[in-house]
Formats: structure tokens, sequence, C-alpha cells
């Protein structure tokens, strides 16, 4: 059933393309927004905070998909769907350092709110379409 | 019901940023790709081809959502979820020329293909998520 991002658009996972993830609303309908993200294997790994609306949307509906372009290719994309298959706050702190290294070349995460916890989820993919 | 994109945010509708639209399959789960698109009044304007995956979504399930990145700035974006309430193949051709005029210079759409059929969807805005 899973499903992997072919050998040749692997490097649009390692660059700092955004991923856009979509969740379901309660009432089934979707939302969408930018992320940072990177991998755990063939999972993509992406970080949130408790409470926003894709951690209670991911907590209580799995069913995800996201869009990743090519930063130096718009024509050259790829758009997965998949499933939340786990979510903890443990650890969560570091993987957020570790996305702002990834993205901002930066030590610590910079945006931390007072009272923020952090959230990790990671996502298996199922279905895999590229493009270019 | 209907919601606007506020005004200091137009900018980025007007730019060439791509738009990451969410469909709804059959089974309810999300789907994600970027798109092309521009407005009509306080409506986003996309195009496809008949038979696309999500054109059979749109046409089967209206809710969408889309994510918009400014590109000259990761950390400014917007979120919309929303409705289509108008589908058409009427003048669908025109539409995507003009989409390649906006996003690549040119006359025409360079990637038509053979026997492909343009529908053009209008998209309502219900509700605006901004950040930056």
């Amino acid at each position: 059933m899973s499903a992997k991002v072919p050998e040749k658009f692997r490097p649009i996972l390692e660059s700092k393309a955004l991923a856009h993830l979509a969740t379901l609303m309660k009432d089934g309908t979707p939302q969408v927004s930018p992320v940072w993200f990177d991998t755990v294997g063939d999972r993509i790994r992406i970080n949130s905070a408790r409470g926003r609306t894709k951690d209670l949307n991911m907590k209580a509906r799995p069913q995800v998909a996201l869009s990743i372009v090519d930063p130096e290719n718009d024509y050259r994309h790829i758009a997965l769907r998949g499933r939340v298959v786990e979510i903890t706050e443990q650890g969560a702190d570091d993987v957020i350092d570790g996305l702002a290294r990834k993205y901002l070349g930066a030590d610590k995460y910079p945006f931390r709110q007072p009272g923020e916890v952090r959230v990790t989820y990671l996502i298996e993919i199922d279905n895999v379409v590229t493009m270019g």
C-alpha cells in the first residue's frame, strides 16, 4: 500500500521547498497551508503546535496530501497522498530546531511563541504523482 | 458568508505565485497540486482539462482550499477555503491563454495536448487566513 518518491525526485525533498499540506476540517472540507518538512526514511515529517487547525485536523482525521514544487523549476513537482501514522510531542522541540536549520540555517527555531507546545507528525505515503 | 482577501495581500494574487489547490477525492481524502490562477472580482479562477483528477473532484465535490505563498517572502502567505460555484468549457481556451500570458509572458498556452478540452472553474472564497 505505501509508496515512495522516485529517486529522480528525491532532491526536491532535500531542497528548501515548502510543502503545501492539505488536511480535513471537521465538516470534511479541505484546508491547505505551507509547512516545513523533512523525511525519516520514506516518511514525510512535519512539525506544528498543539491547538493549531492542522494539529486538530490531523489528530482527528489522519488523511493528508502534500504538494511540493522544485524551487528551481515551477513545472517540476511532487503530489503526495497519505496518512499521519505517528503524532508525538516527544523530541518535537528538537525536530523544529532541525527544520530551522534546514530552512533558515539557524541553530534554533526563532519563531517560538510563549506556552507553545510543539508536535511532530509522521506521514506515510500511499500515492505519488510526479510531473516534470 | 463569502470572504475577501485583505487589500494588503492582494499583490500576492497579482504575482506569478502558484496556488496549491486542494480538492476532495471520491473517498473524502484530500488531494493537492499546484495550479495557475487569476481573479475575477473576489473570486479565484483556475483552469484545468476535462478528465483530470482535479476536474473530476471539483465536478463532484465543490469544496476546495488554496494556499498561495508570496514569491518574494516564504513567510507571507494566504490560505483560502471555498467552493467552486461555476464550471464551464466556454471560453476556457482563452482563459488558459490568459494564464499563459500572466505566468509565461506567452501569447498562447504552449502545453496543450491533442484532444484536450479545457475547463474553467470559479471559486467563491468562504474563509481567508493570512500570515506575514
